[in-house]
């Protein structure tokens, strides 16, 4: 039983000072989204520290954490009360088989989300983050229509500019730009339908009449796949990995009425809104005033302190699958990391903070936090500013006119976040946005310190392009 | 922006002393695997504290954590240096985002479990658990193949009783009874094969033979599929969950010969047998004596401490994908918690903690566990005890002549896991089998404890299908 090959020494016995995270990761780790001419040969920026709205680089120098990690650190780096929950949890219970037992935190934590989820949301079922949650919801989805006798009602509905996960079922719903050039999916399940984006409406469309055709569109492609086959519509509220898109204001309510009157499961995708980035724990029915079957939700439920998330699932589903006749059949789902008491018990605390006070500094401060960013509309580089909350997204275009931004430089996201990490601030590049999504308890000095960079950092991109001979604007 | 419902009190503030568990259970908490006439009102047995190999119950009764937990907590519960770094690492940083930025505990990570995998397996992808982690795998062969241009090799070959994860695409390849009846899964791009359980094998046949008949199963299979057409053959060098099926001995490395002769990735599935379950950190090759092109792990990587999970790959692999000249060419895939800092330090401790003892005590006392489980075949409800390293299956038969378990009532598992459980003792019931697979740290007393009350448990449980005529053994 010899291995093959020696580990290296262990950071305590030896080599402490001299092993090179940089050089260590560009041999052996692979990240996320790695192109094939780089791949298994790339490091990306070391991150040292983290500390309230702040993290470190590589060099030590502070930088305004922008997106909050991946929309997720929401009450900050650095929090003790989570920390020592982390410690007490572990040393209490760390781990339990969620098949055959269960623990305290998890049930806990299930009473409280329900009881913050709108109508008749009850039912809590935990998973490891966003992309198992929506694969919990689709399952569900085959699961509950397989038990109640229409195993042909099973059709997707998503839309261009979504991202909902990156396994190979919630990934096929994805309708981003390079989601899926080179992966796989599931296409036959799927029927993608337009971005919600005011912003891309037709030339010369109100956005009101771009909401008539969004809607009218969904009711076509009801009508034409027939409601009989279509199981579910999976939707953010705000697009948000597809750029912050805020929908014209009445389409989700008149998306809900559809799936409601053709018995389509409504599933509200909330992994970045909810847990306080509109100001709430959930937005569907507080900010959105629409009422789902399931939500799903991750990252903020644990500010990314622990892989942590989930589903909501309707009462009324559990009863009509409770009253099948079909006693025996089994909903066979469900991770090793399920209800996990320590993340369980990293949410309950996470959860004590928002409700202590950071969802009403988030609530109070977002519209300083808006108002701030859209000055940088002043900037002939940028498009459009648009956001709710605290999540914004910055909109590069080529020229304001035909708003087109494919003609421009697609690096100019990574142009500005170079320029901004220089000046202190780390942001989110999306091709020709960036997207920004700070920690809910960011102040208005931070606000004014991030758009001030914003402004500085989009200057300079625009004196580059402009002397590189790659835009006259 | 008013909420439909009030949140439940925080516990810190009222109502500490009236909150019951098992009711707000079966209100609010679903957990993994329900049935149709339970889900969303049902509650599991409660689980309070965690030391060493014990797990205490509702009760206060402290017990013997026979399945530690689920194969997963590996160095035992309360290892108060895990809690520690936990805390220690969320202090320093608790998340950063691996789309644009990099960790040092990953990197590190990632170097240790390049140096402990067979061949040239250098590069390692972090996720949050085992499904995922065969997810990235699945993926990466679909991407792989569609860069070096042969999109339709896609097809993937799993086997009766293996289990792979429960996520739509993972959960295509499970071969175990009731795990697809009512799921819906990729049947077009998968390959089911025979499992390879010797005690299975057709009546008088010897084990040589019944690897014969496997082998040329596979070959044949390979053949009528066309090797052009099969991307990847995934398998768990020891089935685990399909209830600890250990294959004759040169199956695999015979299997993985059929592979490397027709271009098929080699996929070991090692999320139960890595980081110490068979004494070793991987045991593809220290065990088995094969060099698959990729492994995934989970579970044992943590102790279930952190969802943790992910793959090692081939460095030729991704040497063929740099030369692909389709270096724009995207591997659309990661998770928001894909090396996450704290999840690698905790790895990285709970490595230290293996390679300082508990793998070398594994492997010294194996052989005492195996042994004193076999003991149980002296009872005739049993009908083979089996097993390697710390795992190890109890099946109980009807009879053992015809080796049918089907007559028997198939709530026998759950019938021993009763008596046992009263009797100071967890087991993880499956159908007609009991699993077991304890903390690495098992002392030689407490594996006499766990013999004496599995043996006590069985027993009991003979008696009472007696008493209810549903056995005459």
């Amino acid at each position: 039983m010899a291995v093959s090959k020696r580990a290296s020494s262990s950071p305590a016995s030896s080599g402490e000072a001299a092993f090179e995270p940089t050089r260590a990761a560009r041999r052996h780790l692979v990240q996320p989204w790695p192109v094939a001419g780089e791949i298994g040969d790339e490091a990306r920026g070391l991150i040292g520290e983290g500390d309230g709205v702040h993290v470190s680089d590589g060099e030590g120098n502070w930088l305004i954490d922008g997106p909050a990690g991946m929309w997720c650190v929401n009450v900050g780096h650095r929090r003790r009360e989570l920390a020592e929950v982390l410690h007490d949890q572990a040393m209490a219970l760390s781990y339990n088989s969620p098949w055959y037992t269960m623990n305290e935190p998890s049930a806990r934590l299930a009473e409280r989300i329900a009881a913050h989820a709108p109508g008749d949301l009850d039912h809590v079922f935990f998973t490891t983050g966003g992309s198992t949650a929506v694969e919990s919801a689709l399952r569900f989805m085959q699961f509950y229509n397989n038990v109640r006798g229409r195993p042909e009602k099973k059709v997707i509905l998503s839309r261009g500019g979504a991202y909902h996960g990156s396994t190979f079922l919630s990934a096929s719903l994805n309708g981003r730009p390079r989601d899926r050039d080179w992966m796989d999916g599931v296409d036959d399940l799927v029927v993608k339908l337009s971005c919600p984006d005011p912003f891309r409406r037709p030339a010369g469309m109100s956005v009101e009449s771009f909401s008539d055709k969004l809607v009218a569109e969904f009711a076509e492609t009801v009508e034409r796949i027939a409601a009989e086959r279509i199981g579910a519509f999976v939707g953010e509220p705000i697009m948000a990995s597809g750029g912050v898109i805020v929908p014209p204001p009445d389409y989700l309510k008149r998306i809900a009425a559809i799936c409601r009157d053709n018995d389509i499961l409504f599933v509200s995708d909330e992994v970045v809104t909810a847990f306080g980035r509109l100001g709430e724990v959930f937005a569907s029915q507080s900010v959105f005033g629409i009422e789902p079957d399931i939500i799903t939700f991750a990252k903020g439920v644990t500010s990314g302190y622990f892989p942590l998330g989930g589903m909501v699932v309707s009462a009324r589903l559990f009863d009509e699958i409770r009253r099948s006749n079909r006693s025996e059949a089994m909903y066979a789902h469900g991770l090793t990391y399920s209800s996990h008491p320590v993340g369980c018990a990293v949410a309950l605390k996470n959860l004590d903070l928002l409700e202590g006070g950071i969802l009403e500094h988030a609530r109070e401060i977002a519209p300083y936090f808006q108002d701030r960013l859209k000055s940088l509309e002043e900037l002939p580089l940028v498009g459009e500013v648009r956001g709710a909350g605290l999540m914004a997204c910055v909109e590069c275009v080529a020229d304001r006119e035909s708003r087109n931004p494919l003609t421009l430089d697609k690096e100019v996201g990574k142009r500005i976040d170079a320029h901004c990490h220089e000046l202190g601030l780390l942001v989110r590049p999306l091709i020709h946005m960036c997207v920004m999504s700070p920690p809910l308890i960011i102040t208005r000095e931070q606000i004014d310190r991030m758009v001030a960079i914003l402004h500085e950092g989009i200057s300079r991109t625009m004196d580059d392009l402009r002397q590189e001979g790659l835009w006259n604007g």
